[in-house]
């Protein structure tokens, strides 16, 4: 177990308002290492307090001490050294960097930047390793530096691929998505398109699953993807269909899945799970009402480990999309950043006399 | 257009008071060529009025001549000569046989015979001549025979994939579905199970996918299937690869499909849809809620017709399963046969008697 | 049966692509009198051919002779002197005066002018005689005149109130609303909100509920409501509490429900329910799912007809929101306008002249 | 705060594999006072461990210990002083008396018994008092008795009115109640019925509400109910419309709404809210999905307090029908005993002796 940092990094949240960035406050409100010293938004919503600005989405009410923060510009001068992203894209695009330069180092949950070559995808359990490239950023100078997780699919895709891939190989992915209504954000999709529905068609999405795995991955194998958005609040389900370079029995893929762990695990940082990837034994889970929201929301869930005729695997995953696919993702960026002291408390000063 | 016959030719429906059969008697309650005549369910509902013993699901009203018409018990004799079976599994396994076995033609919704060597698995479209097996049945010196249809999914499925077959050859399917709570009839799901939830597992149904189209299809290819339930009222959407002998461009493939017909429509049939496939063009198409319904529910809707990487061809899939994939395929079926000249007034007068 | 006109009259939709401009759409493309001659929305969508500048919500495919029109912009001449509005409040509150100005008659469903002492707010089963209105009007040395319908849910209420308020007097109304989706319009709703929700709010809603009855009934007795919004997509369920002058057993309510009709129905216009308020013997019905769409969904369905101690009567009714609460409201207000010879073709042919 | 037993008290549940009965055993997991020590259900479910025998529905896993307990037959001898029940009607009817004779305090949540007039009908923040009536019940020499808690929708009812009656005495009560779905047990509603649809009817129910505030008040005034089911999974909504005999603003309601504590606050039992009534000023809450499982589910959420014409007051309010309204009521009635000094294990000791 890592010791957290003295006291309470304080940190920012870009596009705090927003439907991730909501999922960062939450989180953070009862974060052992972090306090959300700085909520930033659009100009409309800029200084005025939090609890005003946000039209405030959760189940657990919003955290009194958030509900008072007075909200910042976008690209106000900020004085946390750690700066969490919850932006979409043109924002995200602008943003990031202006911080990053600024000597900030962002943790984006954007897709702008993700292919970038020289930008960490980083998923801690699989490629901890990707943070090297911080060093050779543009902005490294600067002390700032950006790092980005996955698309939310691809985070859960990703966690169940990487064991099969270093145990068996993989040579090809057919991945079907039955995806929740959060990965739309808010106010996302319309009732009258969702109620009883399902749109087969989610724009950009099946680029970002088809791309994103190979580069955490480090591979490269072809994956063809079908997506669909079905009227679920959290957490998505993907129907996984895998082709191995060594055959494997449903128990050997079952055994590798199970007993998966990272630097996450071994540092003990305060969003990992115990396991990583967990596998169910009823013939009907996972379930996103039924289990998406457990152990934290930071486990992915495979079931119905089987083969077939025309794959060496098949299976079905569940990801909380919004924690473990979002702000949860963002969080444990974070805190493998801070407990690889990449995010020492003179830096910050220093940058922020800076900025 | 084959000239239906000169009076309504009476028809008994077995297991009337289910979700199929409730469909059966409502679409029979207009049908130009057949009158419910005979109304079949279990004890607990027969020497009832119809109007009594079922728990009416339809959005249309129940047809007031169905409603009166008193319910008869399973194993009672019956005068049609049409028998239209939307039974269960075991119910069916044991009186679908015993109807044929008194000179009835029995058109099956139930999968216990689908498999059976001299049973016809009947798509008009597809494979119209495997009505020649009646012949060669049992029942056929007593004048009866068995017809199935396949399996909802199946009958999207087959329909989808036949144009393909012949015009480039199939060699592999994966396909997912999302399955509507109808395909489970009534009460069926648990809406605890089903509101804002997605349950990856259908008893029995993957199994179905994976061997009725070859038999459809009269061919010997790999089929992969991965199964949900999604909480949505009617349509079976489904996410399809194929992996085909000779390269396709989805242009030629969505040629392909949109100029696909058969025997029902060369014959006029009162239940063939003027496309048995349709090739949507709207990125976000087809949807249960929007197009299920649509010309009827008798036309496969086909959209996302596209190419990748690691298959030849994928595309979504809607059928509409209480009808193209229950009802109406069985009373297809029947029509076939009435334009086929196989269910001559003159046999049904002496099955009856004889019965 | 009032003959229709000879040959269709020709109308435009201002506010064509909305939700209840689309069912407006969807019913004028097989109505008896009339035709979809000019489509009036947004200067974002005019000019374009109508199926390009809608996204089109409904179940039935969107009519081929709609999908070619081109968009007219809003304020722009219009040929038609019948215009029926679907714009929304502020839109509605500047264009559909100007069109009464410039002599067309407008037949609307927007609440700007629902209220105006000098315009009908107009039940054709209730209060046809509120047409006299329109020779007050400013707009009537102009040949033009302006008629609205009630809000979606008050449709529903006002018609089932009417009946036993001419037999026994209402003295009191409490009801409570379960109003569908669709009554928001789209986008309207988030589906996050919707999906396993209740929103016990509708901004505006409970002052309409509470006021517009009482103008189309010509009454004044209290209103109190509560207005829900669930995850349904047509029909609003409404619970009514009714006091009345004289007391009525549920037998004689029922009977003054289901007896009840109006001018509508003596002249057999195209869009008259043959009963404008059906009675429902089942203890579960009405239900939006299964009786909304009934007889055309023109009809009011009334069901749990019961006293209580506190109340004479209270009941459930169940009232299709777009149709015979909105566009079948405003196209029957147009079809009453007609048979009344308000809509002479020689004036309109004028009233093009001089716009 | 009482002081809880030195060691954790053993208890029986009764109807364990059902809705409420999981509920109770989830809660009684990381209880401070009790342990569940026996696990009751049907003949199907005995001599399995639990884990077997139940369908597990809650979000949260299956409590490890209550996997492994064997499951008991109805009517076995059990150890517990405490019973908790679950169970449905008739059992209830048949085994709670049983129970109780047998020397058992049984703590029920069924409604066989709740009109009885020797049974308390508790609600711990409204009438603790009644608990005095066990003294006069016939299983009192046997050291048995029988309390019971009200209908999941009237503790969320009784909860409201309780203050406004000591503060302004209620004189007429109108309440329309959209219920959700797990307020049906399991499997319950079929999701053909709950999906985008309201069903309004539930047996039995409004009854209850129309009877049971009376006993829980001490009260006789006119209550009036319209029930519904709504696809919501839990929480149930109630609009409230009351006739007050001391009339009062909005603002002095919500004072004594939200001021009004009990005996369950002062002794600070284990599953006592802060607040057993909390007013929420957001016009549109409360919402089941976002407030039900707030605060441990124990608090009833009012929201939308106002007058009207024909109403003193009206409000919504939404109460956890499973815990607030099952379970929680359950478990804080039987704490209430327990702080009561009405549990001595001494007794349990010598009644599990004769039993």
């Amino acid at each position: 177990m890592t010791p957290g940092p003295a006291s309470p990094l304080p940190v920012a949240v870009l596009g705090a308002t927003g439907a991730v960035g909501q999922r960062l406050v939450e989180r953070l409100a009862d974060h052992p290492w972090f306090e959300a010293a700085e909520l930033v938004a659009s100009e409309r919503s800029a200084r005025r307090p939090y609890g005003d600005a946000v039209r405030w989405l959760g189940r657990s009410p919003l955290p009194a001490a958030a509900a008072r923060c007075e909200v910042r510009g976008a690209g106000e001068a900020l004085a946390s050294r750690l700066v969490l992203s919850a932006l979409a894209g043109e924002a995200a695009a602008e943003l990031e960097p202006l911080y990053a330069s600024r000597g900030h180092l962002v943790v984006s949950n954007a897709s702008a930047f993700r292919l970038h070559p020289s930008v960490p995808l980083l998923v801690p359990e699989i490629n901890p390793g990707s943070l090297d490239l911080l060093a050779g950023q543009e902005w490294a100078a600067a002390g700032g530096g950006l790092v980005t997780n996955p698309n939310c699919s691809v985070v859960g895709l990703a966690l169940a691929l990487a064991p099969l891939h270093r145990a068996f190989g993989v040579e090809a992915v057919t991945v079907v998505t039955l995806q929740a209504l959060s990965g739309a954000g808010y106010p996302g999709v319309a009732a009258l398109d969702a109620v009883g529905n399902v749109i087969p068609w989610i724009a950009g999405e099946e680029e970002k699953i088809e791309s994103e795995p190979l580069k955490v991955l480090d591979a490269d194998f072809p994956i063809s993807a079908a997506v669909h958005r079905v009227p679920v609040v959290d957490g998505h389900t993907e129907a996984v269909f895998v082709k191995l370079a060594r055959r494997a029995t449903p128990e050997e893929a079952a055994e590798a899945l199970s007993t998966f762990t990272g630097e996450p695990q071994r540092l003990g940082l305060p969003s990992a799970p115990a396991r990583p990837v967990a596998v169910l034994r009823e013939p009907d889970r996972p379930q996103p009402a039924r289990d998406a929201e457990r152990d934290g929301g930071m486990t992915v869930w495979v079931g119905r480990l089987r083969g077939d005729r025309a794959h060496d695997l098949r299976f079905t995953l569940l990801v909380h999309n919004t924690l473990r696919g979002g702000a949860g993702a963002a969080l444990l960026n974070a805190e493998l950043m801070v407990a690889r002291g990449m995010v020492e408390p003179a830096r910050v000063a220093a940058a922020v006399e800076t900025s």
